[in-house]
């Protein structure tokens, strides 16, 4: 299945829920959609943090097409499951928005580690949350995101537990992919970015960790949607975890190198 | 100073001793100088242990000249300091080895840290003991090197403390360089590797590794003088330690990217 039929697939509704292994090879991404005065403030934040919140594309305002992401793209109906939130609370999960859909709203869609992973299972290496079939463990941190206007917080990681040898391929594999979160921000040692207990993470399911292995950080999409929720906008429009955005762009092409 | 001024400073005899900070810039080697009858089986050692041992240049058999590393020069005398082997054992250091060559020998240059400390050093990445102006401490490890014909043994590697973010930057870094030892073979958990106790290195000096750091594990140009110690030849040429081979060659010239 191509990037496109995909799409069309989450648009009829034949496709909902996780997007994991649909469309393999296709960039996913995660969706924010904010009011027009917080999507200047929005992108600057953004660029702040190209680590945590690397944005592959963004719509005109109040425009639902990125034609950079895809051809014939409908940003309010082909994700594969909505949350609209008000006033910083979520109060519904749909499968569509378009009769939401303002004049001054702005979609970004922000590169999602589903890209990175995808390298990284080719070269041989594991993703222990995904042989555990769990969601990958995420962790707030104390490290500090860069502000811009309103957005603030802290940045927040997913970890993947390695061997040494293994987490240098990772740290290799992973640079070539800056728009999709890029290097490692941190390994080894957790309490020195605020994790307390590596067994219960922030959000997503604790995984174990071999005798041999250390744990590997990445920043983590989840930093924008938890510095957005922090804002408490009127209005903003997220996916549904796991439900991304397939876009038409192929994960290789994101690669530097 | 240029690399070819620096040699012709070694071959007066205006440099000897140490060749750190001397000639920045130029690439600096390791010399290993065998028989005939044990150069071919060197030759294949390093082809299948290409971390610790990464061969930059080799002279033709008799030869003293090794063109592609430099002009004018002359491997029996351009070395800073030279070791005399005979029968596994040194049995004397010396200036120049010319008095020496024989027509079945084979030089080979081997590439050093020099380089990618180089390029650590220009991103800002701290070198511990360089501040602590101490050799850096080198590990045995359990590491074993793929045999070829009478070489065999395990690999030695040098230890850099780094904090998390840097190591991950230092992987970056030295990934660029594979002809001068490249990515670390490991980090963290020192004991994976057979290093019993990090403050008691095999060679060089100990240096202090503060709470928030995490060794982090190159190959060593050190390995291969100990393989070939272990075979104890019959005769071998090697530089002093610490007395290298300054080339023509820049260290950026040997960035693969």
């Amino acid at each position: 299945m191509t990037g496109h039929e995909a799409r069309l697939a989450c648009r009829s509704g034949a496709i909902s829920g996780s997007t994991a292994n649909i469309a393999n090879g296709y960039v996913q991404g995660n969706l924010a959609v904010l009011p027009g005065d917080l999507a200047d403030e929005f992108l600057l934040f953004a660029q702040r943090n190209p680590k945590s919140c690397p944005i592959i594309g963004v719509s005109a305002r109040g425009e639902r097409s990125i034609p950079e992401l895809g051809v014939d793209l409908d940003i309010a109906t082909d994700v594969a499951g909505y949350r609209v939130w008000r006033h910083g609370e979520v109060v519904e999960e749909r499968l569509e928005v378009g009769d939401l859909w303002r004049d001054d709203l702005v979609a970004f869609v922000i590169g999602c580690s589903f890209s990175f992973e995808a390298a990284m299972l080719e070269d041989g290496l594991p993703l222990r949350h995904v042989e555990m079939d769990v969601k990958v463990p995420m962790y707030r941190t104390s490290i500090p995101c860069a502000p811009a206007g309103r957005f603030a917080g802290p940045m927040v990681v997913s970890m993947r537990p390695l061997k040494p040898a293994q987490a240098i391929r990772a740290v290799q594999i992973t640079s070539r992919f800056p728009s999709v979160h890029g290097a490692p921000v941190h390994l080894g040692l957790p309490e020195m970015i605020g994790i307390r207990d590596i067994g219960r993470p922030d959000y997503g399911d604790a995984v174990t960790i071999a005798s041999d292995e250390i744990p590997v950080f990445w920043a983590c999409g989840v930093t924008p949607q938890s510095v957005i929720a922090a804002v408490k906008p009127d209005f903003a429009i997220t996916h549904a975890p796991g439900s991304m955005l397939i876009t038409d762009r192929r994960n290789s092409e994101f690669a530097v190198l």
